[in-house]
């Protein structure tokens, strides 16, 4: 009989509820304020760019939200996910430690993201909504968005931050098979983008700038609602059926993990993971929990816990989290999906509360991870994914080195397959680190 | 409940054998000639590039191979492979059909063929020796094999079709990536290569030039051994996991299929699908079996079956198949795999005898179905298994024609994650056909 190294579930193991933290937290999170008034804002102040049914999950006191059956269907296409045990990889490092991964690039988009895109379309399109308008920053969003929104039957525009436009036109091209229509941000079509433009007309662009671009069209058209990717409660809410497949996975497996890694850029594949164990950790019980985040963008390490916008240009509410201002612009590192200046509320309190600890990392040891991983687990990680992959790594070998034994679990949290010319430039030695 | 559009297999049903259908056929396949002397080769002539273990399995009795622990130990990495029901492809035709398709893009290389190159690459280690040498075309068998040697310690060397090398960056990068070596073909490392270039010195290469390169290779190099990604037996035999997997899927869906469809290039996808159907046809009660191909390359339906080359410069021997000449070119394409002038003598002769048809589509068509599947279903499929969606949407429009049911089967080979510039042409309405 061989060992197990992969878990999978059926279909009627797939959660058919989201779990929600809000209401197990020892103290509130503070509330978004109105950009306007700086006044604590009501559902009602969404309602321009959101669905309500979205707004109230935002704001939800109970601990499970059911699934509608219309995104379980679509759900099914790739859950559950697979949970590998990096046998391959913890024999490479010699260590005590077992490693286990949770796996999202099997999605059709190729990570996490349609998590929260599918059922994003679906409430969307369930109270009326033609046309959703969003932000990406690697492409990972907008494809997930444009495939959700392809499903449902609603138009799709996605403001693209200009860097990632040039340097990665197989996303951009991906959106559009799927039917999305893509922008370069900053872009002529808005007013955020125009005013980026005069001061700036090379500006590589920002997630900041593309989420003010995005929420200004939504804003600004009846029809059209605006659509976020991460950092928002109901964004990690959706993501949570990761960390709930996971759990059973473990099970499965027979260990429960010490140590749960994920990447952290706004924080939703990192909070899909690790939120159901942060409620063991609540209840006394959890492991360690640790968000990994670029050096060149140290919202979590580097950055102050303060209410900040979570764009350039002041349209969205003021949240209090870490951040590095709603200003910075974080140099043009290949992980694109984890540029962005600010962190999860939700995250952000919990890191605060110390439930959650925060560790960066430059590029260099990040893609020497990646390349490990690739040439012993045979997935071509992402970029993004890998900074979790680097950290499993040195726990693993801090494990080696204490002489004892440590359950690592970390969110794989899409391949790497738009990101080639990264690892060929990190090949060719030639890959600098910024920070 | 919901209806099942899934069907996927614990990894205890994963095949434990290969099936071979040598021993099943009515008529004995025509032997390989020796390219020097013209006459029928023996084991021996065969044993300066490939090991004696693949040896015997392209000439086997056996009707069954058993599949060797260390292989399956990574065939359990990404198999069972899932199968889907494709219920929403179903209802935007508005056919009474059903249509499954068992798709193989979930492997790390992202198409089927890392069933063989796992295997290929056991077994040349397990023979002492130190490299391998291949060709490869739109680039999903080099990956397939950078990989597979990188997980077994050998060495990879890939000579690249020159406009697959110069249009698909992305490719190499990932054998890159997997610790391959890549050259463009021709190259100036080998005879084969130089003389194509002394006459073309701006040749867009050819598999048969590519592989006449990697043969040459392998042969003068005693530590080095040639490894082929299709159109030989025991390649074909490597891919049966592929229908075993689907038979018993189907069995979980509670259909049979009708009709058996795979796209045809060299035929390791398509046979790895069809030939378990086959020994059902051969026993009196098997589905209807049709192979796909590109008009630009039509060697089933516009080729003569006789002996010929594998490759241009003659170094390989001669089998009897369908072919359209070993110096024949065809135009590029997007859906590389699919240009060879040959076909598998296996598939050839199946054909012959009248158990497989042949059908050949143009570019525009297949993109058509390709877009038509990746906005229903949601995974990008590759342009050359886009060749069997086309033929299976057709397939679902005769029922409806009809006015009945049809049980339609299909192998979705790849997902097309590198092909998006295709894509981009098609939807930007610049796409060619060419034939």
């Amino acid at each position: 009989m061989h060992e197990h190294s992969k878990f999978l579930l059926a279909d009627s193991q797939i959660p058919s509820a989201w779990v929600n933290v809000l209401p197990s937290l020892p103290e509130p999170l503070a509330p978004p304020l109105h950009p306007g008034t700086q006044q604590p804002l009501g559902p009602e102040d969404l309602a321009p760019i959101f669905p309500m049914e979205v707004i109230e999950q935002e704001f939800s006191p109970k601990p499970l939200i059911d699934i509608p059956g219309e995104v379980m269907d679509i759900y099914r296409l790739w859950r559950a996910t697979p949970l590998y045990r990096a046998r391959r990889l913890e024999q490479a490092l010699d260590t005590p430690a077992r490693i286990y991964y949770k796996y999202e690039g099997t999605s059709p988009a190729g990570s996490h993201k349609p998590n929260t895109a599918v059922p994003q379309a679906f409430y969307n399109k369930r109270a009326g909504i033609r046309r959703l308008a969003t932000e990406t920053g690697a492409g990972q969003w907008g494809s997930a968005l444009s495939l959700a929104c392809q499903l449902f039957g609603l138009e799709c525009t996605v403001y693209m931050v200009r860097c990632s436009y040039d340097q990665k036109p197989y996303r951009r091209m991906m959106m559009h098979a799927w039917g999305g229509e893509v922008y370069a941000s900053p872009s002529p079509h808005t007013n955020a983008g125009r005013a980026v433009l005069a001061e700036h007309p090379d500006s590589p662009g920002s997630l900041g700038i593309a989420i003010s671009e995005a929420v200004e069209d939504a804003a600004t058209h009846s029809d059209t609602n605006y659509s976020l990717g991460s950092v928002l409660n109901h964004v990690l809410l959706h993501q949570t059926v990761i960390g709930q497949e996971a759990k059973l996975q473990m099970d499965q497996a027979g260990d429960q993990p010490e140590v749960v890694i994920g990447c952290f850029g706004g924080g939703s594949n990192f909070g899909g993971l690790a939120l159901p164990y942060v409620l063991d950790r609540l209840a006394g019980k959890g492991p360690r929990i640790i968000a990994v985040e670029p050096t060149a963008c140290p919202s979590l390490t580097k950055g102050r816990f303060e209410y900040d916008y979570g764009d350039t240009a002041k349209l969205t509410p003021l949240v209090k989290m870490y951040t590095l201002g709603h200003d910075f612009i974080p140099p043009g590192i290949h992980a694109g999906g984890l540029r962005y200046h600010g962190a999860s509320p939700l995250i952000s309190h919990l890191v605060a509360l110390g439930h959650i600890e925060a560790r960066a990392y430059a590029q260099t040891p990040v893609f020497n991870a990646a390349v490990q991983f690739a040439r012993t687990e045979g997935i071509l990680p992402a970029p993004e994914s890998s900074h979790a992959i680097r950290a499993a790594v040195d726990e693993a070998l801090a494990a080696r080195e204490e002489g004892r034994g440590r359950i690592i679990l970390f969110c794989l949290s899409g391949h790497g397959h738009f990101d080639l010319a990264a690892y060929e430039s990190y090949l060719g030695g030639q890959l600098v680190d910024v920070s």
